[in-house]
């Protein structure tokens, strides 16, 4: 089976992409990068990297993969784009993950000012990520600004709760010319499974590995997970029905 | 890792058991074994199949798979014990999944039946797999009756509608000192990863498989959502939270 | 409209029955059924109740209320048929909720013994409801031995978890010829409201009510909660639709 | 109980508002008004409404209620803010429901063009209630732009699919300073329950109703349901425990 994902002009072989923020030690990031198969990586840029970059996260994802800056820690487009600019300027290449926040609690997306980040960075040449709350009329924005993929969240960042926004979600990829990746929220192999399944072309899971007891098996749970779901969408799923359907001849053995 | 699950003296490397109920021809269920990794795997027996055993299911399974003929058919005890002993006398080996079903609409086992059908059989030395409802008192009963593991139903059989029981059958995981394998509903790979996240040690497919447009991609989908929800059992999640807490720094960028 | 529910040729307008086991104090009883409505109330009768009926808390119910004492306590049949003849000895009357518990952390119903002292109970000339693990063949004999309606759980007893078990539940009402009363579990209004939307003939709560802030308004908001979904499951819901359909003309108006 | 909802200046005791455009005969609006207890009710103009009153779905509503209408057909900002200003001229008050769609398939409303209209609408005096999707961002512009309230999806319009944007609702009804009713999708009464009690100021019902095979009968358990879910939130629920715990005294009676 040939299923590769078209991003940027990049065919990426794997669907689920990495965050890096919460791992207990970047240490373990390679391993985990490894286990989990991702191609793609996110990474949280401090001032601070740009000037001693051996410390830097990005130093410990390994050659070959895509690295995502993301723009957190902003709180307007303005924001975003000035970080963006850095990491290109710093050697990040063009991708960039779009995070403009401005709820600290919930840590949920400005959909508004991530539409204008997306425009003003994708004129520049960027491939631009937009983080966004599911919204189909933003999406559609997001779009036309010419974002690469949306990537809508599951639930908010950080809380494992799952595809709390399965209803939201499955429009956006009906309705969408560009694929849409679940960021945000997945908790268990199983969620991310279940997105698959509903047609995202990818997810994007950080807490979950980084906050399981065993972050190197979470990556590689999460590896087949999506995996699974895809096949699970392309394999086509029978119809679910109401009442059950014998698998076996009920009358058939005794009777004959 | 090593992660074996023991039933009746053999350790399995795989936790998805088959069902060959209802694929459209038995001749694509060598394909499917070794897609989905199957090394246990169901037949219903007709009483054709004993006399020209070169047409049955069970000629089409793969060598060294652990045939599990089951008692599709029986509506009591009686009838259940008199098909387990004829698949016996047959030579399909010594274990068997009871099933006494006495509902035709939903197709729902009758655990009272099962009970006995499990007492009697496990004394002649079977080994003991009963398909069941998922209620605690009476797989507490199976166990005593002697029961190596207990099946009980996700949703009715063939219905594709997933892991409805899963309150239930949480608490039989938690209390029972047999292995718990999720028998009947599950319809996408998720919910099967979703069982094994539970604490379930195996899952039994039929239908989600058989009726999928490409059954062979949809056993290799569920050989890894099983595998992933294992994986994701054993790394231990991190906790599921009510609010967001932030992956990467959120003010560190800008204001440094 | 003239809807009533008739259990043990007693014609019940209302269709919350009223657990007593959890209140923090006796006297708030009176007004909690006259807030919730109930007609019948279950009582767990102890030993000094019966020697000292006014401190009883079957003192506390209203005149005019059926008191329908449980068996609680009761490990086996034998014990559940002993404790329903001593409650009809001090006067207690002929209904009985048989509750028969063998695990001591779920508190989840033993069918199998259930059903034996329905079957004696019932014999005896009881108005036996047994409260059950929701299982179709498990109930089916309880109707056979003699059940004037069957009280399947929604979730294990105290834990205010919902209707967990709607799958099962849904089968119940549609297979058995009796009358299906929702008993334990229930947590919120909302989830009675399903329960009888469902097309359950009552539910029974006590926690829910017991438990909540102030326990006389979660009565009422209980009563209001139980007859609106019981007219939902009347007044046939309309179709549930994938996508949108316009409540109002979507062109009409700039266009025309 | 003094609990009342206060909206651009109105003390409402129903927290009920009905919306008008899917009844099968304006005929039978009044009878559903008066068993739903509505005293807000939504509107759809047609142009030709505004020449000819004496046959508008507004001569329906009975005396006392505050009609709403909405902007319903408007795909941008400019054409709700025109639809708006023409049902102020006919008569229809300064309370406008805004509904900006362009979306053919889902309905799902534009917050972009809906934050415009808010900002415009409120400015020249309206009471405005902007039907919105999920989006915290967005809906605090709607608040800041003077949105008396906020009119979330709980799935699309007409679909009776349910709250399925639980998630995201919840944290509106935490973190605005406005009343947040939930608009769209609700199917069953109990539905409208669970949206009170997750803190909604109210549920806006239209095709639940209409669609119903006795709307009349549905009225009245939106009616119920409504209430029940508002003081389930008030009465404050007890704990969702994991384990049961026990309502009778379980080794009091035989034990003693």
């Amino acid at each position: 089976m040939k299923d590769v994902l078209e991003i940027g002009g990049q065919l990426l072989q794997s669907r689920l992409f990495l965050g890096t923020g919460k791992f207990s030690a970047n240490a373990v990031i390679p391993e985990v990068v490894a286990a989990c198969g991702a191609q793609v990586v996110t990474v949280a840029l401090r001032r601070i990297d740009l000037q001693y970059p051996e410390e830097n996260v990005a130093s410990y994802i390994p050659q070959g993969c895509i690295i995502m800056p993301n723009t957190s820690g902003a709180r307007n487009a303005a924001e975003a784009v000035r970080i963006a600019r850095l990491a290109q300027a710093a050697g990040y290449g063009n991708w960039i993950k779009v995070e403009v926040i401005a709820d600290n609690r919930y840590l949920l997306p400005d959909n508004y000012e991530t539409i204008k980040t997306t425009e003003t960075l994708a004129a520049e040449g960027f491939i631009v990520l937009p983080y966004m709350s599911p919204d189909l009329a933003a999406a559609k924005r997001m779009v036309e600004a010419g974002a690469a993929a949306v990537m809508p969240l599951g639930a908010p960042i950080g809380s494992n709760r799952g595809l709390k926004t399965k209803e939201l979600i499955r429009i956006l990829i009906e309705e969408l010319p560009v694929p849409v990746i679940v960021d945000a929220g997945l908790g268990r192999p199983s969620e991310a499974a279940e997105a698959m399944e509903l047609g995202a072309a990818a997810v994007l899971v950080n807490t979950a590995i980084a906050t399981a007891g065993e972050p190197v098996l979470m990556g590689s749970a999460f590896r087949q997970a999506v995996e699974a779901g895809r096949k699970g969408y392309l394999a086509r799923p029978g119809a679910i029905r109401r009442e059950g359907t014998a698998s076996s001849p009920l009358t058939g053995f005794l009777q004959e």
